[in-house]
């Protein structure tokens, strides 16, 4: 599956990772603009890679006149400014390793253009994390086509920052560093996707349509005016960083949970002290919350947190023995509506009737589709390498496969 | 109209004052839950009650037999704690009063039973203030009947924290104070109402249905739980009290609104902080805060501005002149269902069409019926005793009237 694949072409290289979508378990803005430096630390899981993900294509070749990149399908202009700073800086890298004098590797031509190709499974730009795990994938693919190894925190943050966190699985830390030139702000693993077996994580996917406020553009005035996220990332974050770090080595869910929605409401709180104000929960996503805080006061523990990024979905922690309980208070509280059979999508779930009591305790009238579907899924690995050749996704024209 | 009327009642007072809604444009938590201290200062502006009032008449009488009361028609537990701690402020400034010796004052007897009688020409504990306009009205009211003069402030304020604001006309401030038997925690006027002319008060009502948090509930577990709301009050709050003072004495809209629009904002971003998070504002709330910001950037300058009390609707300050235009504007964002000629009410508004430019400049598609009605009004007096014996509450038995 060659490029080209003509004699003239003498080096050319292929890569088909695919990579998680993540979910942030504590977030804020960013402290430079054009480095993506955040302004507090923060910490996401990995998710698996069996319900969310991106599958990227890089392909280099001398027959390419230019770089081009096809995202789900579509070209995209490849001129978009954190793009181009992706490219120029994994170009920058693997120069550096020539420099370096590295004898091992082949000659490489920096000057060949790529041809990038990527997809999701799942909804681009609605607060899924698509472009976290978009641009760690890619990341990931040009550091295999152009030989560069080590830490790829810079190339992806470049990219998006939170996609830093994303070339890892498990637990993740993306430490903000104290450097101008952000060398020292990369992700770091806390614990490997094996660490907390029984954690279970359901996305609860309430619109698929764009956010009207971009996540980028919303933290850039969120820095410039709000005086309650400058608060927060000095006096707050730091030290719930450390507790949260704490919860996951211990396994402690409950004090894990509460951290959780304490984390995402404060983030959100930032955004509507924005000025003009941000608001990514809507209607149904404070419905999601009132059902979750209903849950676990029925139960008389917390058996279950949201957290939710930039957009109104809802990403819900839990432990494997609380799944079927929760799901099935979900469907009361937001009865699928069509498409029931495929309501739940994602690992099985066995179907448990609800008590009554439960069902009293669930406050408020039920909203029919309130909630599109759910993903039910878990801790995942970081970026993948796929061998199989018919995952990848250029074909050996170095053009996009026609989708078969 | 004396109740009873009987040669055995040697002392009948009546008094029937209307009390004023008023909109908060800077607001808080409590400090003392038990005293109703607050943790900041605020300000807030006095509406006219020819558009929303609180209508009480209060008596005593030797004929009365216990302490009652009737809100809106319907007989209320007097036992409630804040309407007791009332009663007995204004009890015990009565006693301090008489114990000073006033000749003047003919005998009263403080252990008179008294009945209270109170209506709203608006929705109850919707979010518009009616605790507020209430227990400002009561306090004047008894004040009359027990003959106690002076500033009232303690005896609101130990029904509703910012009913204290209520018993002035025009911009009035809450200081905080700082003693802690709350002494001078009192109501200032900082400027009367006819200081600003030119100044509007839209009221636009969401929803009439009573809010899942009562806003005393809601802002105590907010000084318990929320970081942000402490940090608000220390370090935000002080400088804005200043700076908008500064902005109503020299008529400065533009600054007024966007100070007012900021504070409502991290007002509402300290319930979200709160654990478990209050959300006063729905979606529609969320489509009029994009509907100013929108009509704002169209014309180039802050000519409106929003603010949200605990409860979806919003009070709009505009001047004069952006009236009818704002008018087309909500009306087109928010078609009126079948009501559509009474849902404007309050002061007339000349219709005007909207411009192509304003209507593309509104974005997002028009949601009927978001919006059920819109008040508009302006800055209003104090408390008003009504001399007209029509329009007392209460019979001349001391029972509330048939409804004519």
């Amino acid at each position: 599956m060659a490029p080209g694949g003509a004699g003239d072409t003498p080096e050319v290289a292929l890569s088909g990772p695919s990579m998680t979508s993540r979910k942030s378990v504590t977030g804020g803005g960013k402290r430079d603009e054009e480095l993506i430096l955040p302004i507090n630390s923060s910490l996401s899981v990995t998710l698996s890679q069996d319900q969310l993900k991106t599958t990227t294509t890089a392909a280099i070749s001398t027959d390419f006149t230019e770089d081009r990149i096809w995202l789900n399908g579509r070209e995209e202009d490849v001129g978009q400014p954190r793009l181009q700073a992706c490219l120029r800086e994994i170009r920058r890298l693997a120069r550096k390793r020539r420099g370096a004098g590295d004898g091992d590797s082949p000659p490489l031509s920096l000057s060949y253009k790529v041809h990038v190709a990527s997809v999701n499974n799942f909804p681009t730009a609605a607060g899924l994390a698509s472009s976290a795990a978009g641009y760690a994938c890619l990341a990931y693919a040009l550091a295999r086509v152009y030989r560069v190894e080590g830490d790829l925190s810079e190339v992806a943050r470049r990219g998006s920052g939170s996609a830093c966190r994303s070339l890892y699985g498990g637990f993740v830390e993306w430490q903000m560093g104290e450097q101008a030139d952000g060398k020292d702000s990369i992700a770091r693993q806390l614990a490997p996707e094996g660490h907390w077996p029984q954690l279970r994580v359901l996305v609860l996917v309430v619109s698929a349509e764009r956010k009207p406020t971009g996540s980028t553009v919303g933290m850039q005035t969120s820095v410039e005016t709000s005086a309650l996220l400058k608060f927060r990332a000095e006096s707050v974050v730091p030290a719930r960083m450390r507790e949260m770090a704490r919860c996951i080595q211990d396994r402690d869910f409950q004090r894990f949970a509460q951290l959780t929605m304490k984390d995402s409401n404060q983030f959100h709180a930032t955004c509507l002290d924005t000025f003009p104000p941000i608001s990514y929960l809507n209607d149904t996503s404070r419905r999601i919350i009132q059902l979750v805080h209903a849950f676990n006061a029925y139960c008389g523990q917390t058996k279950v947190a949201y957290t939710f990024d930039a957009g109104p979905n809802a990403v819900v922690f839990t432990l494997e023995d609380t799944v079927a309980e929760f799901v099935a208070a979900v469907k009361h509280s937001f009865p699928p509506a069509a498409n029931g059979d495929r309501f739940l999508k994602g690992l099985p779930v066995t179907p448990v009737p609800l008590s009554d009591e439960l069902k009293a305790a669930l406050a408020g009238d039920p909203t029919p589709g309130g909630v599109q579907y759910v993903i039910v899924t878990q801790v995942g690995p970081g970026p993948q390498v796929l061998d199989d050749p018919h995952a990848h996704l250029l074909g050996s024209d170095g053009l996009p496969k026609q989708a078969s």
